[in-house]
Parts: structure tokens; C-alpha cells; sequence
């Protein structure tokens, strides 16, 4: 039998099993008040229902989250329970958008629970049947940046908003002199009246052309065409026509079904960027993990996943970011991984290469650093090189500093303050 | 000058105008490390500025979110904020997608950030001329459903999966007998193996035009049409061929574009569901408030926005869903109002029907109850009746106690515990 089950961290100061039960029942074919049509033949078909609930920390310090009516005398204790929902696939069916109503919808606002977090989902096979995946993944991204054996090395676009066209095809032409692999738009810049879409791919893949004219091999941009559905499509022809290599996209901004439709229709991988992820994960009691809100992404079609990385600029742990990472290279499926490039951003520099490599185990990723490039007291070119040469140090099990002796680029960032 | 501003309330242990200063670079025309591109020119085009600055309070208790890797040793002060950032229109342009990116991006994530909530967002008339808003509003819903002069009311199909198509129509054809205005399909339910899209159309539609054809008057029913694109469009082009007068869709299933599509090519009132709301607003320190949360679907096209309810089963206050109510019956624009009909829902009954009109000032809502109508002791007529004459009290400005004297639904439902 086919099912579908998600995982919870969920905080009560009721009974854990009650407020469990709850949850099955909200999210499937109960309701708040009991009513007639509530039969045991409807039960049995589309109920879900809790098949492991397990207490891991009680505590007295108050709730996560507020829960309005609710009477907490001070001293109340609140427990907080690992549990699995288990849904009959027919009570959804197949249906990426339809899933998220069912693990992820009303359940984060019962009264009872004053903390609950998506930890992971299980998704049966007839997911995997009804949705691509991705259609590039880690070959077919390597192959169109011609990148083996070492990390695709990139960098962001930056000022991230600001510049002209012209202006950002000048830049893109002094990275692709200093032998960048990859480069992407901020998700900033999409198509603002600064810097039309249509007008920068204009003037970046001339550049783009001439480098590979130039070592054979063309530096894939991720172009933001994120904006409405038409508009996505008009700007993938657009792409198609200048004959670019890759598409980037902000999840939260476009949504699952038109990341869906742009998967479909796209022919190109897909660099999906995360921002406003902060709002769906920074409490952690709170929305979802990345190892289940990830697997919806994969599943309706991105190739690059934005996993932040060590060291960076923002809230989020090492580890934290490392596990995502080693999430994006596990299999979704036996039979159809959906593996996809983890994307590290964020403050990267040359410093992060051995420590990231040694925890993810894979050369598997994209790296894109903006100041860790852009910023190098030697100039771009200067910048590229420290990178290339810290992932050579990495793979090769070196420390930098002795790799650095005789690399005056990768010499120079490290002498730059962390 | 057209400039989009958006108002946070946000936590920080540094300095709040420091910290606000890195929130506007960040989302606009700064980078964490200073580089060379970030001319005064580019900056003066591009960059967003913090309009306005208020410490509104101070806490020793703590950060509200986690932050790795900030010193934060006890005793650390902590001070809320409240800012606005504002943007000219030309670094984004007038796209809700590329909007999303810029007000509510990377910057919950930000490291000296220990909380950050989105208060709300005024956007210039740029965005006025971009979308179309509501295409049916307040005037056509009524219009379509036949109801003038009091709220609209109506119940979610219960329960919300596990009923077969015929079994579906069964009830619709025993709420329509009851007088019911308007029904939706529960959120869960949309086309599961169980009770597919079209077979629940064809089987609820003629029972429809059959409660018409007696009472000249056809319950609106919202069908939830929530999926990929494509089903979206076949599914509204089934609702067009039975002659359904309303479409239901989740938002966050949906996501942004694929419900600004929706609303560009939908014929039909577009009744918005919110579930998944719990993940992005639930702390008051992060997310999202529905006052600006709202704006974007109602820009998008959206006509009916849930606002949960008095007494709700939920972890929401009265007083936070009565504002979001009234949000929704506030003109967006001066000259395009934009106005939606809120729908109040979640252990709704004839209880609250005169605290709602009190705090409201006004009958342009949907109320739903599920439980509240079908489990009236008198059976589902007697619970549509009683919720009429709740309406009918509380706009006569009358006691639901004395109203009920004479009115043996209204009063059996009164008997019943809360």
C-alpha cells in the first residue's frame, strides 16, 4: 500500500498522543466537531493516522509560540514529541501542491500545539512516477559547464542591483578572463527597468560566445528570469535564443506550480535560489526543515539548490548547512535519485574549501563567492585563482597555508582578514 | 517619485541603525564585503534607505531566534525596532515575484538579526497598472451568489476527504434544501483518486442548477481547483462547461505566479485559501503579518482571503483575525481599492455572528462553518437556519438570546456548548 508520511517536532503542554491524534485528524478526514459523515468506511479509507510518536525534551520555560486561549499558569510543562503521519496516497493523490495542504497546512496552527516543525517526508513511488525530477541534475550541469573532477566554481553578479547591462557585461567579460565557471544574477536583479532582462542577456552572451571561442568551454550564467508564467516562458525562449546554458529562479517568489511549469517547459537546468527561506526555517520550532522542504523542489524539477555554507554571513550553523548539503546528493527514490548540485553562497571564500569538502565528502557542488572574488586585492582574476587553487589544495588533502607558499593569489586572500 | 516601502519590526543585540542600514544594503545595492562596482552613481540609482527608525522595546530575556556563531552572553540586551526600508520602483519594477525578493528575501537570515517580521508593504501606483486585482471583489461575488444586504453564509464540505463524488452531492443537495449561500471544498480535498476534480464537478453541478431552477438563486460553490498549471486550466475550463460560479485555490500550494495566472485567465471569483499561514506567521517575531502578506494575492487577483475567526480553533486571537478582516475591506490603492471578501471560518456558528459585525462595521464577509452548521442538533437546515437568524440579529442590533426566544433553530443551537 502506498503512503505517504511526514515527520514532526511538535511541542504540547497537552497530552503528546491527544495533540498527535489531532493532527491526523485536521489533516485528513476529521473535524474540530464531530459530525455524522465521519464514518468508519470514510475513516478507513482516507484517514491518516500517527504511527510513532516519541517524547525527547520536556521543559518549564514557557511555549515556543504563543497560542491564544490557551491557559498556561507559569510552571506549565511543555512536552516536545517526534512523531510520523502516515496518509493513504488516495487520500491526495500524486499531486505536489496538493501534498503541501496535507503535510504542511493548517496543522501549524492548532490551538494545542505550541511549537511544530517539519522535520522530513517520505513520498511513495507514484511521485517519482509523476514528476520529472530534474532534468540536468549534477551530469548534465557538468557537462554544459564543462566542469569535471572539482567543484564549478562561480561568483554572484554584484552590485547585485545597480548595474547597466553594459555594465554587467563588462564585468562578466573580466570573469570570464579570470576563468570563472559560473556566474549567476542576483535575485535582486530579474527585470528591472535598470537592467531589462532581454538587454542583458543581449549583452552577456556575446561574452559569454567569446570565451568559449576563446578555451572552448562557455562559463554558464544563471539568468534570474523569475516573474510571472508568461514571462518565464518568454525569457527561456529568450535564452534559448542567445543560446545560454542555464536559468535561475527564486522558489518562494514564482511558487511550486510554476517552478513546476517552468521545470516542464524549461530546457535548461534550473538554478533555484531559496531567499525568504529565513522566514520558513529560523525558528526551530517553527516551519519546515530543509531536508523535507527540499525534496519538493527536487521532486518538481530544480537542478542547483542554495544551501548557504560554512562560515557564512547569515544565521544558520555550519552543520546545519552541511547537512543540507549531503541532503541534496542523497537518493529521493532507489530507482530515481533526483540528486541535485548544492549551491554554497554566502561569505564563501578560499578559506571554506577543505572543511567543506571534508564534510560533504563529494566535489559535487557549486561555490560562488562575490567579495571572496570580487573583493581580492589582486583584482577578479586574482580572486578566481584563490578559489580554483584552495579546492586543488582541498581535493589533494593539503593545508592551504603550505599550498599557499608558492600561489601568490590564493597567498593573498588568505592574508586577507576572515 | 515611486518608491516601494515595507515596514519590519525587527530584534537585534547591536546597534538597530546599524543593523537596519545592513538590511537595506543587502537588499539592494550592498555586499557583505565592500567592492569596487559600488559606485556613488550605482548606489544613487539603486540602493535602498532606511526611512524610519523607532526602538519600540528592550528585553534582557533572550534572542527570539537562534543565531550561530553571535556572542551572546547572558544579560545581552536585546532591542526591537520598528523600521521601514524603502526602494525606487526602478530597482525591482513593478513585479510581484521580484517583489518577494526584495521585502522578504535573504534578510530574515541575516546574522545580528535575532528577529524580524514583516508589518507591511506600500507599493506605488506602478504595481496599480501592472495587475488587474480582484476581478469579481465584493460586488460581483454577491452579485454571483445572490445575496445583498448580509454576509454570505456558508460551510466546508465534512468531512474534508473520504467522501465519493455522489456522497459529496448527497450533502450539497441536503445544504442547498437547508438555503446554504455559498460551499467550498475543504482545502485537502482536490482531486485525490477518491473523489477526482471533474467526477465531483459533474456529480455537484446539476444539484446546483437544480437548487437554482427552484429557488432562482444558485449556492456559489468553491471548487478546489489547486494544482500544476495546466490542471488549473483544465479544471477552470470543466467549471466553465457545468456552470460552477466560484474557484477555490491554496495559495501557498499554488505559490505566486501560479496564482497571478490563475486570476489572469480565470473567468470566476477566486476564493483564496490561506493554509500553510501557520509557517509564516505564527512567531511574532519572524515572518510574515497579514497585512502585508495579504496585499500581494489581492494585487495578484485573488477575490475571497481567509481570515480564520472569533473563537477560532486555532492559535489566533480574536483581535488579530478581526484586523486582518478589516485589512481586507481597506482600499489598496487610493483610486483601485482592491477590496476582498474576508472569510471568516474555523469552529464558526451563530455565537460570534455579533461580536464579527461589532468589530467589523460591516456584512461584506463569507462565514463557514463546517461543525457549526452540520452538527446542529436539528440537523443541517437547522443549522443554516440558525446561523441566518444569528446574521439577522446582529445586523438588527438585537441579543442573539431574545432573538432566539422565537426562533427554535437559532435557540437549539445556543444550547449547545461552545
Amino acid at each position: 500500500m502506498q503512503r505517504i508520511e511526514a515527520d514532526y517536532l511538535m511541542e504540547t503542554p497537552e497530552d503528546p498522543a491527544r495533540v498527535a491524534a489531532i493532527m491526523a485528524g485536521e489533516q485528513s478526514s476529521g473535524t474540530f466537531t464531530a459530525i455524522p459523515g465521519e464514518t468508519e468506511a470514510v475513516k478507513a479509507r482516507a484517514a491518516a493516522t500517527v504511527t510513532r510518536l516519541a517524547i525527547v525534551e520536556e521543559t518549564t520555560a514557557g511555549p515556543s509560540l504563543p497560542s491564544a486561549g490557551l491557559a498556561l499558569p507559569p510552571g506549565t510543562r511543555f512536552r516536545r514529541a517526534q512523531l510520523t503521519l502516515s496518509w493513504p496516497l488516495a487520500t491526495v493523490g500524486p499531486s505536489l501542491p496538493n501534498l503541501l495542504a496535507t503535510v504542511a497546512g493548517n496543522l501549524f496552527e492548532l490551538k494545542p500545539v505550541t511549537g511544530l516543525r517539519l522535520l522530513d517526508i517520505r513520498l511513495p513511488p507514484a511521485f517519482a512516477e509523476a514528476y520529472a525530477g530534474p532534468r540536468f541534475g549534477i551530469a548534465g550541469t557538468r557537462r554544459l559547464a564543462g566542469v569535471t573532477g572539482r567543484p564549478i566554481i562561480g561568483t554572484i553578479v554584484k552590485p547585485s542591483v545597480g548595474l547597466t547591462p553594459e555594465e554587467t557585461a563588462a564585468l562578466v567579460a573580466e570573469l570570464c578572463g579570470a576563468g570563472i565557471d559560473f556566474i549567476k544574477d542576483d535575485e535582486l536583479q530579474a527585470d528591472g527597468p535598470l537592467c531589462p532582462f532581454e538587454a542583458r542577456v543581449a549583452a552577456v552572451m556575446p561574452v559569454l560566445h567569446a570565451a568559449a571561442d576563446r578555451s572552448g568551454r562557455m562559463p554558464m550564467y544563471a539568468f534570474n528570469l523569475t516573474g510571472e508564467i508568461e514571462e518565464m516562458r518568454r525569457r527561456h525562449d529568450t535564452l534559448l535564443k542567445h543560446g545560454a546554458s542555464c536559468m535561475m529562479a527564486s522558489l518562494n517568489s514564482v511558487g511550486l506550480a510554476g517552478i513546476i511549469e517552468l521545470a516542464r517547459f524549461g530546457t535548461l537546468p534550473l538554478h533555484a535560489h531559496r531567499n525568504g527561506w529565513g522566514y520558513l526555517s529560523r525558528h526551530p520550532l517553527l516551519g519546515w526543515s530543509y531536508r523535507a522542504w527540499h525534496k519538493i523542489w527536487r521532486l518538481a524539477g530544480v537542478d542547483h539548490m542554495h544551501v548557504n555554507g560554512i562560515g557564512n554571513k547569515f544565521a544558520e550553523s555550519d552543520e546545519s548547512s552541511l547537512d543540507s548539503a549531503r541532503a541534496c546528493l542523497e537518493p529521493l527514490f532507489p530507482d530515481k535519485p533526483c540528486t541535485v548540485m548544492p549551491v554554497f553562497s554566502s561569505a564563501q571564500g578560499p578559506r571554506q574549501a577543505p572543511a567543506t569538502y571534508a564534510a560533504l565528502g563529494s566535489a559535487d557542488l557549486i561555490v560562488t563567492a562575490g567579495g571572496g572574488i570580487m573583493a581580492h586585492p589582486g583584482g577578479t582574476a586574482a580572486g578566481v585563482t584563490a578559489m580554483r587553487e584552495a579546492w586543488q589544495a582541498a581535493l589533494a588533502g593539503e593545508a592551504l597555508e603550505a599550498y599557499a607558499r608558492t600561489r601568490p593569489a590564493l597567498a593573498a586572500a588568505l592574508e586577507r582578514p576572515a
